[in-house]
């Protein structure tokens, strides 16, 4: 018996059958899904993603504001009122540590929402590769398909989630001649192949990477390409984010 | 001043801005785009897209039923009470010329439709290569952005349209370096190359390609992997695609 891997390259290209059942990668490496291994590895009790600033301003007011913090951006910079940008350097255990973060952005939020129906969701990065990749290849390894969800950038594919895709892919097919892999996942591998020896160099060959920079983002870069510095599972679950271990198990 | 040059990888991806105002390449490799440049070659006075067999149907039983002619497929294969399926091979000047073709596949209508309020719209395949690329080359040069419309397969990205997309802008940026390319654009230039000396190579991996083997159209395939078999400019406008040319000049 085979198993899919799939790669999509936005939560606009989601049809039911692509998560259905399925266990999910939610891959937004510019930032979100880096901020989110950044703040849960830094100890925040759970990240819960807001499509709207508003919404998640509301939810904070209906809650205990020593317990949470507003988090996220909007067109790369920080939101007025909020506590903190994008920036997986904000989240540190002091600033952070023991609170539930309300986090909305651009493209992260859309494809978290996206997964809906999917039997777990994990949210993958360069800074979580390793910790991501060992639930994702132990699902492949129990018979369960598997897609990789892109957030891509304003719904259109963006370089560094397929970059990082494709790594993911390349790592989860070793040795397992059983998976299928679709165009995409292909398409994929090939391109990681190409900045295998160095991640900074996506980054100064996509759109996205090149705004941060013009931004004053480029620190914000560095972090999002260094492999593993955030060692940890998170996972989607019940419209948050937590993280997978021995201190909080589902 | 630079101009942009943008590839996407399906209709579901398209929004306004995307093709408002610009010269739009509609690329289905697999194999609606090498059909109508086979037909329009083969003296087919114009191909008229339609979304259903059903309103294609419809639309013949208004028409002089010597002038028209019905093809397409679902599911890869003719559709019962069709004149013809989607094999190029099919359409010669003995069987199309002088007709009128009202055609409907899966994925290539869809991307024709999705280009509404292009300034242009050209179809390009591999068979029509060097021709399509003149078009798209002038308007580029002209200083009008481009959007290559990859047509995908079931709203999914497909290897072969996103390599021919590739070797496309390949061509069409030579010696041209006011391009702007956004990410996807550069993401097919590095699979083109990939493929760069063997096109059949690409159907060999890609899903669609494999799929069309075994459903018994290898013989198709050899005829979409041949560069500029049919070197016409096929235009869509007015809901028809018709040959650009001396004979039928908009």
């Amino acid at each position: 018996m085979s198993v899919r891997l799939d790669v999509l390259f936005g939560a606009h290209e989601v049809t039911p059958q692509d998560v259905s059942g399925r266990v999910v990668a939610v891959i937004d490496v510019l930032r979100a899904s880096t901020t989110i291994a950044a703040a849960l590895h830094a100890g925040a009790r759970a990240v819960i993603p807001f499509a709207s600033t508003e919404e998640a301003a509301t939810r904070a007011r209906g809650m205990d504001r020593d317990a949470v913090l507003l988090g996220g951006e909007r067109k790369m910079l920080p939101i007025p009122g909020f506590d903190f940008g994008n920036s997986p350097a904000e989240y540190t255990p002091k600033s952070v540590g023991g609170k539930t973060l309300l986090f909305t952005t651009t493209n992260g939020t859309a494809a978290l929402v996206a997964t809906q129906g999917a039997r777990d969701v994990v949210v993958a990065s360069f800074a979580n590769f390793t910790a991501a990749g060992a639930l994702l290849r132990a699902a492949l390894r129990g018979g369960n398909p598997v897609t990789l969800l892109c957030a891509g950038r304003d719904g259109h594919f963006s370089l560094e989630d397929a970059v990082c895709a494709g790594r993911l892919a390349k790592h989860l097919v070793q040795r397992n001649a059983k998976v299928q892999l679709g165009d995409a996942t292909l398409a994929c591998q090939l391109l990681a192949k190409k900045f295998e020896h160095s991640l900074a160099r996506v980054f100064e060959q996509s759109e996205h990477g090149r705004a941060l920079v013009e931004a004053g983002f480029a620190r914000d870069l560095e972090i999002c390409a260094t492999l593993d510095a955030f060692p940890v599972v998170p996972v989607y679950h019940d419209r948050q984010v937590t993280k997978l271990g021995p201190d909080l198990v589902r």
